[in-house]
């Protein structure tokens, strides 16, 4: 394993995750018109975050740039996007094809961002053995039997509240890495799995609070 | 206007306003376990927050519990429901009906945490005119005319990032008050404009990294 491996792999803070795709956007948006060259100083012009904090987010990344003249962009987007995981396909498991699982079943746009879910997972018999967007829909009992056959660590979690720990207890079980939790169930897992929330719920419940605020300021 | 909507309408930390939804999940379970009462160290032990943070959450919401009894568990989950506007149905438009927005149209468990899309925008000709899951397309030229039709202040944003910044000013000016952003690209709104950044590929990225970080370990 090479030293740089282990440099990507290093514990990078999540404020600074969340940042560099913000920064890929727009980089890819100055190519677009263009440019050859970008600067921290050009992006934080662009998005509003401190050109320090750009320099020290993208010193993570294994890219350096130019005194004066700044980084090669396509350097730049390419360092970018491998660094973020989204030029591997991640394969994932999706559990729950109700309403937003289906949907993220038929969203092809996670693909470009590195995660290829292969199959869902569900007990409705009206669903399993048939297939959405091109992925096949299997009974929950199939989970491991499948797991052996498909090379995946992510599970995509979209149950009902009232069976999200069951369902997750059993995809752990079964050798699932990384869960990516889009129920508002706040779920349990070993220190060693990977977890991330994303609750569209919650983000509802802050845009609409926010927004109550402001008609009646 | 009553000062009890004016306490309702207060400031609420975002972190409080991202926990309730927990809260709201799990009480929901206790209901279907037969439970009738709960305290805050009910629901500290299901999912491991602080009990006194659970209680300071909660006193946003405007219900109190009984000393040793605790909330009233029918109470408790109707006030929040109401306090986080999941009773309440808040129409929408959507822009760019790609592969994550045609995915939303399609997600009508968003009407459960009170979000209505009522129609979509796009300028793609095979898409204008028709409908996906009953809510109609448009094209984008007629968004300032179906404004003055359809009571709508919200604005849920999937278009290409090339066009993030142009359709959001669009937005802006024909009236829409709070913006749902799903593109990764941070967007520019006046201060009174209500903004909530859901980047899926920014989890995303966090997962990687951390599944990354995990195998090397």
């Amino acid at each position: 394993m090479s030293t740089s491996m282990r440099k990507d792999a290093a514990k990078v803070p999540e404020p600074t995750l969340r940042r560099l795709p913000w920064y890929l956007s727009n980089i890819k948006l100055m190519k677009e018109r263009g440019e050859r060259y970008v600067s921290s100083t050009q992006i934080s012009k662009e998005i509003n975050v401190d050109s320090s904090q750009i320099a020290k987010d993208l010193s993570y990344v294994n890219i350096s740039g130019r005194t004066r003249v700044g980084y090669d962009i396509d350097a730049l987007i390419r360092g970018l996007e491998d660094f973020l995981g989204f030029t591997n396909l991640h394969k994932a498991f999706l559990f729950g094809v109700g309403s937003l699982g289906g949907a993220l079943l038929r969203d092809s746009g996670l693909r470009h961002f590195g995660l290829e879910i292969v199959a869902g997972f569900d007990v409705n018999p009206n669903l399993v053995g048939r297939d959405l967007n091109g992925i096949p829909i299997f009974h929950s009992d199939e989970f491991e039997a499948k797991m052996l056959e498909y090379k995946v660590n992510i599970g995509v979690l979209t149950v009902p509240i009232s069976i999200a720990q069951e369902i997750t207890d059993k995809m752990v079980a079964g050798g699932i890495k990384a869960v990516w939790n889009f129920t508002p169930f706040r779920i349990r897992v070993p220190e060693t799995i990977v977890v991330q929330n994303t609750s569209l719920y919650a983000h509802l419940a802050v845009m609409f609070n926010r927004l109550n605020f402001n008609e009646l300021k």
